[in-house]
């Protein structure tokens, strides 16, 4: 028999793997039915939720810590693109029953280094069994000056267009995740292979540019859902148009040797998702500044267009606009 | 081939189902990547996690619409415990494949109803399909007068215990729900035995009872995994012990009807779980002053036990302590 004050397992799990990642006040280290978050003084707190299935977003033989960091990472991305610095996250964390502790420490491990790299701890979670895939969802909360979070939809007509990073490699990495057989057929370099690789594992969110992003953007999102659909997103928002010139979009090496064997590949590069960067319009005069800004902190910017009146965004090659068959990411 | 600025399905279920209940001007009507929310002035904001699992927190025959109503219920009673009000939820859905857009309508419609109904707007969220079972995890924040919110932690020696409606409904709901011989066996009226399936089925969380929980309690916290072990964990928090006097329990006439034709169920209606009622400390002087607020607000309110000195809760009847086999539902 045991008594009524003795912890249950389901406590024991969760002081064991996730309240020493619970570091601010508000948390009170997971012992409570919530936390509580003091707004910085004349901030708005920033909200956004994703999440991760296992065989949906990630592969089962994904690394632990992996898993955990993508999940966080993800929702880092979109703090970023709105130019808000992360305060912190909730985390629900569905769990088949063959995962054991082991698995549990790596994912905690993953989880806490991420916490403390991006200065995003944990604030609460909720832990269940599940019967089906494990499943990370995520609620990520971060704060921007009051009436300054840069959004989807304050595009204007004669901004510039600006993209971070390196556009495709995540989509290209998933492929060859799937098909070993690809990289020959792309002539790749194992070098080259595993940084494509990587870049679908594990996301780079781009939170050194949030304050960058905040001063110079007209209006900003998160790539993940492939390049083309998701400037499409933004220009609907707005109610402009766009013209990208495919040519100017930053591609890896190695992206750039799939393509010269595979040229067709482009439409994966420029609708595939998982890329992770930071698409963004600006006034031109803005551009050379967003640029040396990022450039400091260590991110390529490239200016890839630019934005007018009217509706529908064109992504031109040769002076060809160029047609996707599918041209975003969609679950459904 | 589809032109680059095509709504993706995504977009279209999102704007079909979801857009109309992210009324708040911060949801951006779900066309961003993030939120925005201004705290009301002076205040903070208490956030909470919790989520449902087709055939682990519901049957999967349940009405769509209680499916919804249920996950966002068990936040906003965390919330109430805190004497936090509702500002607003983010929702991750996950769909299996045969989830259609019937069951889609009514999800929707039954969260709508619960947002109106609690003053709890959806913010924003994530949709995604699934090969496990249905999955809602929501993320719901509400706010309280910066540095007062209800803590576990802080009940004092000689504190009353009071605990609000009626505990073990649910826990003799959900057999009921498993075994209909039950009924007869415990020679329940059908009106009886459709309230504890209906307690089961859709928690009542008593946010209206949250200024008065602010006002008047020492602690809180939401009675969700049985009676015994939540206010084992409270105790445990605050470093304090209890002693809780069965008889006083309060119970609906369907509870009191079955135990008086099995007994031993006290264990199962003590222990059982999804009370989503509030469990509260206060100095003795307070205790008719909340009790009278709670009456106003047309929910029962009763003093249970006291706080003292010292570890452990004990459950006396008859002079006796009462020793649970499993004092607190775990998933683990």
């Amino acid at each position: 028999m045991a008594s009524s004050d003795e912890t249950s397992a389901e406590e024991r799990l969760i002081a064991k793997y996730f309240a020493p990642l619970a570091t601010a006040p508000g948390a009170l280290g997971l012992h409570d039915d919530a936390a509580v978050v003091t707004p910085p003084a004349g901030c708005d707190l920033v909200l956004t939720t994703d999440g991760v299935i296992a065989g949906v977003h990630f592969f089962s033989d994904d690394a632990p810590g992996d898993v955990a960091r993508k999940a966080l990472r993800m929702n880092l991305s979109d703090l970023a693109a709105k130019g808000a610095k992360p305060l912190g996250f909730l985390m629900s964390v569905s769990l088949p029953a063959e995962i054991d502790a082991t698995w549990l420490a790596a994912f905690a491990a993953g989880l806490g280094a991420d916490a403390t790299l991006y200065g995003c701890p944990l604030f609460g979670g909720d832990t269940d069994r599940t019967p089906g895939p494990l499943a990370v969802s995520i609620t990520a909360f971060g704060a921007v000056p009051h009436g300054k979070m840069v959004r989807r939809s304050t595009a204007l007509p004669g901004d510039s267009v600006v993209v971070t990073g390196t556009i495709g490699d995540a989509a290209l990495g998933v492929l060859l995740r799937r098909d070993d057989s690809l990289a020959a057929r792309w002539r790749l370099s194992s070098d080259m292979t595993s940084h494509l690789k990587q870049r679908y594992l594990l996301p780079r969110p781009r939170n050194a540019l949030a304050e960058a992003v905040l001063c110079h953007a007209t209006a900003a999102m998160d790539v993940s859902d492939g390049l083309a659909g998701d400037i499409a997103k933004l220009c609907r928002a707005s109610g402009v148009a766009a013209e990208i010139d495919v040519a100017r979009v930053p591609q890896s090496d190695a992206a750039r040797a799939a393509l010269a064997a595979e040229p067709a590949r482009i439409e994966t590069v420029l609708t595939g998702g998982d890329d992770y960067e930071i698409v963004l319009t600006l006034k031109p005069d803005q551009v050379g500044a967003f640029c040396h800004a990022a450039h400091d902190a260590g991110v390529a910017a490239t200016e890839i267009g630019s934005v007018s009146a009217g509706q529908g965004v064109r992504f031109v090659r040769d002076g060809k606009a160029l047609n996707f068959a599918r041209p975003s990411y969609s679950h459904f």
